[in-house]
């Protein structure tokens, strides 16, 4: 069960056409292949995997965007095979649907971006995608592919293991014009059966420079998607797209409302980012881990992340044991460098826990354990040590997360 | 239950008086402090956990390592509180009890070591230690604390949720005579509620310089100690102590034995570690993940780092899954740079199941899963890029871990 997964509703963004079907690459043929065609005047940018393994259509991906500086028309992306650790073949496959794509389309081939989320391991069965991103093509070219219904249906297609679709909006006014974001994304945490995948993908109808565009997109996924962790498990097909399909104002820094655009944004990316935590593989608890007081927004990460992913803290949540212990347990193994204990104060909700080296005073088990009673819990670390701040997200660590990720692959 | 946790017998060594008895620390009357009295020739080397937030016990140690030159005459061990977290107050009452024994005893205090292990956070009971120390002077005193059983009863005296002792002895002939190489060691893998703990205490009769037994130490906690994870989790208080009492012959890198005094006492090293993952809480699997063909050692340790810390291989061990997708994944998030995933090859025992960007040829899943369902499970991977070589040690995530740790302190 999801943690109060509860999105704002989605809007439509001008410039996106989407097209949801079941081309049977899942076996049980629930909707697997999405086709979304972008305005001629679209510009784009993705941030990708760090894995070494990148999986087949990352590197295509990456090629593709090299080559077309951002001019994205088409997205094909498949849901029940990553088409990952498949070598050359599997290269080769993700390249000829691009170009199934392209010519079905009429757009140039290296405008055309594949993602691929499920099984890792074995080759796509070429022909039905084939057959699937024909049948799409012809959907889109004869019908409005724009509704509200064509944008829920995306986000459905897009799932493998997640319990619920997920996709939001934000709206800002510009000078003339409502703007509008909406982004959609999929993944339990990045914690599924051989389905280790996070794919998100966000639209504006803004104009936007390439250039501005990128720095937007780093500045976003960076407190967004780059600060959640269910286990430390980093997929081989994460993916994550902004595009601004600019039917509507032109944005830019020297826009008044670009700081305004910019948080909607970065909100937009953070409800998706901590939507996917709502809906990790046996959560029973959304946890915030605030650290103030670092040097750098890095040492901040390193002790947020230490502190989100140690199995003895993630347990004592599960337990909703206030086990102050393995906090510290964890802020010490994060590796910060010259980190002087003593002046770090560690809270609970509002209930300062731990300063000046010891138990804080008028500290009780009771008032640790009424915060940690509830479904959502916040835990802040002060370093003491200077300016720099940052918040990672989690879940917990719970016997149905052991079960799901157990159970032989089906 | 432990798996297959066999050590070979443990034979008393020179120059080491040892006594357990039941102070009070725990609630239970268990045996809780163990004295160790040590030849005045005895060399003691030490390492200890890199945490920074290091107990008190921890820092005294290090302080009296510096002043006294490796001249350790005691060792004072508790089990049932850490005395971790505990500042100042905590940090005092780790000197005044080396102060006490330094009475009993008759030796300086800067020659006494004490060690802690248990809940994290509470200060411990100061007159109840007082007086089990005391005791434990008087017993030394007036009894021989040489034999066998006292070896055994110490070994019992430092556990905290160990379901098993960890004692087990070497023994080589050098030039004239035998020389014995016993250790102990305390801690079901780092991962026990609030007791978050290793300790280990290695002896031998020989003669060596401070100089030549630190850099022993470190060579054999390298792979030993140094090389295995339950979790991930580092604890405060993790304490790995040799001792060379001087009653036998002297060692050292220019007696022709020395080659294989090393390696038997690697091997004391290497079974109280492996013994330590046999133990591991909710232990059902023991695995060894071998990684070759690095460019250095600790790239090879990354590599098996990120294998042996995955959550979702750890749960796919537990299930006997054959889930070479998630060994990929776990090699590609490792952070080695410029790796080549398509010279890698991943074999399970020796079963070769992935090669050249690719499931291997001849690979099945029912040759994966023969060799997944025995309790003792080898995962190999070659890089190929270099002559390094590291293998890690480590458990599967089952549920009793979940439960032994989302269970309320006592």
């Amino acid at each position: 069960m999801p943690v109060n997964l509860d999105l704002s509703p989605a809007i439509p963004v001008a410039g996106v056409e989407l097209v949801t079907l079941s081309a049977g690459v899942k076996k049980d043929g629930s909707a697997d292949l999405v086709l979304a065609k972008l305005a001629e005047s679209a510009t784009t940018s993705a941030v990708f995997t760090q894995s070494a393994f990148a999986a087949a259509p990352v590197i295509v991906c990456r090629n593709h965007l090299n080559e077309n500086a951002g001019s994205v028309r088409a997205l094909l992306i498949n849901s029940g095979n990553a088409n990952a650790g498949t070598g050359e073949p599997g290269l080769n496959m993700a390249l000829g649907h691009c170009e199934t794509v392209a010519e079905h389309l009429q757009v140039p081939t290296h405008s055309v971006l594949p993602f691929s989320t499920g099984v890792i391991g074995q080759l796509l069965p070429d022909d039905v995608m084939k057959a699937g991103i024909a049948k799409g093509a012809s959907l889109l070219g004869e019908h409005d592919c724009t509704s509200d219904e064509h944008w829920q249906d995306a986000a459905q297609g897009i799932m493998t293991t997640d319990t619920q679709p997920k996709i939001t909006s934000r709206q800002i006014t510009g000078n003339d014009s409502l703007i509008t974001i909406t982004g959609m994304a999929k993944g339990a945490g990045m914690i599924q059966p051989n389905m280790a995948t996070m794919l998100s993908y966000v639209f504006t109808d803004a104009s936007i420079s390439k250039a501005d565009l990128d720095q937007l997109l780093l500045d976003a996924v960076d407190v967004s998607f780059n600060s959640i962790t269910v286990d430390s498990d980093t997929s081989t097909n994460d993916s994550l797209v902004l595009s601004a399909t600019a039917q509507g104002e032109s944005m830019s820094p020297a826009h008044a409302q670009w700081g305004e655009f910019k948080s909607a944004l970065i909100q937009v990316c953070l409800d998706l980012a901590q939507a996917i935590i709502r809906d990790a593989e046996g959560a029973t608890k959304f946890i915030t881990v605030n650290v103030n007081g670092g040097k750098t927004i890095d040492e901040c990460k390193s002790v947020g992340y230490a502190i989100a992913n140690s199995p003895l803290v993630k347990t004592a949540m599960f337990a909703s044991d206030a086990n102050v212990g393995r906090l510290l347990m964890a802020i010490g193994k994060a590796g910060v460098e010259s980190l002087d204990a003593s002046l770090i104060t560690v809270s609970l909700g509002d209930v300062v826990a731990f300063e000046k080296a010891g138990i804080a005073p008028g500290y009780t088990e009771e008032r640790g354990a009424a915060v940690m009673a509830a479904d959502e819990i916040e835990v802040t670390v002060d370093l003491a040590r200077g300016d720099a701040a940052a918040s990672i997200y989690t879940s917990d660590l719970s016997h149905d997360y052991v079960s799901i990720n157990a159970d032989y692959r089906s």
